[in-house]
């Protein structure tokens, strides 16, 4: 399978890297991939429709910050055109969410794959949050999957989990702690400190971006609990419809507070059903810590099912690196090779 | 679809239940589903090749204890004469794990059942513990299906997580708390008392049998890891060669200073490999009460595994019923209709 890929950061350079060491994963033998193209947004583009050389394209990334305009394969190309024009068979979006944007662009890139025919991975929330139904339509219309297993829980299965293991189930409620960041700072908290000195540290260790209000207001969940709302519960809603609350002003004393009663407070996640409309919330609540959430620390995050047919269930994942995203999105391409066998 | 049903206990009596009740479960409205016949061991038998008489059937079992000789579907025809030549889809093996017998009868009546072309769904762990590689060859020969999604953790998807959601991955290692009822002695010692007192608990509760070593000796976890391993990690062990050690030797004391300790004592089951072999393991073991695994109490279960392409992934579940084997089997039954049509 050709892809064309949009984003080159941690997650893209990881997955190309297992792509190249795939001989090291014995599942992943029948993995048939070629990368086409690359696009950035700021670090240039590279084309060859016999396949990337993708050992020379991280190092450049990595040593110069950008592709190199001395490399044969460097393209100027437009994204657009690249994606209106270019031979391939899977558009690999991985750009970041852009809440100001709506979605945007990626979103406009993958409704002009779908629209060639084109097949559709996306590691980023946004087109799931704010335009997962309109792009389900297309995909169906033009016979293509669009996939994006990685947009929560990185490469724990939380879409496939539902979409292929609770057949005949309907989904009544969901509940999770759904960021890294955001679950990070609230566990250092517990060690001690202020909100502003594990905010430093999460910084520091790479767990929170520059600006890290996407994370701490809470944009990061609600984007992810709108996307499972609208997925496993038919809602249709955009994070925009999330009753948001974030973590910023969470004191000491109120962590101090919550660990004198047995509890912690965490940054949850949930959405339910009510007159048949669906609602989302993203707020902090004290969690007991006799309560599978309360052991979610540092960047591990969880989700709880329930159903009309059985007890609820929760699936949790420990200390998840760039190297589960990667997977989760590899998890994408399988299913559609094996599709289209 | 047209099941002959052996075992007619607390699951067979919620399928059935489900089954005519099917308008309430939205999900369930293409089940395609009729029993036409149910032979338990004990109980008499009942066939008819235009449906068995579910309400009648139930309230015999539940009133008389047993299926009434004046039903006019009441049949003496012996079971294994059935399996060879009555008209159905599907069997649905639905009796009890024996150790002793090391999973027979039940193994033989899948195999007549399998040799047929007719596809199995069990929610019996002994064929899977002891037979598993046997039965899927013979299934695949067959070109029909053998599934038993039940069998460890019930509703829970375990096996179809793995087998549908996992793409790609190796699994390099299992461990988990499959067994309710020894969970849920060491869950009431951890509030005081003697083990034989919450194993009077347990009884009184439903929760374990009136002979309950098979729990408490640690066979029924031994024959749940064994079926994992050999599903999951391609191992050819019986529930025999699992290092196997149950739970009644451990004293109020013990409790108490793993409680001390933070920690608190688990029934661990355990699979992993070295030098190319898979291994297992059933033991008490000290867990961290900041570990998930310390927070499945009572009757709950949960399973963690380990994977070369992410971070450890853990699935729990909360206080399942016998609704909940029953989804199990069900969850099976869909997956057969589907891939019928």
């Amino acid at each position: 399978m050709k892809a064309l890929v949009i984003g080159f950061g941690h997650v893209g350079q990881k997955i190309a890297e297992i792509v190249i060491d795939k001989k090291s994963y014995p599942g992943l033998v029948s993995l048939d991939l070629s990368i086409t193209g690359i696009f950035t947004k700021t670090r240039g583009a590279l084309t060859d429709p016999s396949g990337i050389n993708i050992p020379d394209a991280i190092r450049q990334i990595r040593e110069e910050g950008h592709f190199s305009r001395n490399n044969p394969q460097y393209t100027d190309h437009p994204l657009q055109q690249a994606i209106q024009n270019l031979d391939y068979d899977l558009l690999l979006e991985l750009s970041t969410l852009s809440i100001a944007n709506k979605g945007e662009p990626a979103i406009s890139y993958i409704k002009e794959a779908l629209k060639r025919g084109k097949h559709v991975v996306t590691a980023n929330k946004g087109p799931v949050a704010f335009a997962y139904h309109d792009l389900m339509m297309l995909a169906r219309k033009h016979c293509v999957q669009f996939l994006f297993e990685s947009t929560v829980m990185d490469g724990t299965p939380v879409f496939n989990l539902t979409g292929y293991t609770l057949k005949g189930a309907t989904i009544t409620g969901i509940s999770g702690i759904l960021n890294s960041t955001t679950n990070y700072i609230l566990s250092r908290m517990e060690e001690g400190g202020s909100f502003q000195e594990a905010l430093a540290c999460a910084q520091k260790e790479g767990f929170a971006e520059a600006n890290p209000e996407h994370d701490i207001e809470g944009w990061d969940s609600a984007a992810k609990i709108a996307s499972l709302a609208n997925v496993l519960m038919h809602a249709k809603i955009t994070p925009h419809d999330v009753d948001r609350e974030g973590i910023s002003h969470i004191t000491p004393d109120m962590v101090k507070q919550s660990i004198k009663s047995k509890h912690c407070i965490k940054l949850m996640c949930r959405a339910w059903r009510e007159n048949n409309q669906a609602y989302a919330k993203v707020k902090p609540e004290e969690i007991p810590t006799n309560d599978p959430f309360s052991t979610a620390k540092g960047s591990g995050a969880c989700l709880r099912i329930e159903t009309d047919l059985m007890s609820p269930i929760l699936i949790m994942q420990d200390s998840p690196t760039v190297k589960d995203t990667a997977y989760g999105v590899l998890n994408d391409i399988l299913t559609i090779q094996q599709n289209m066998c």
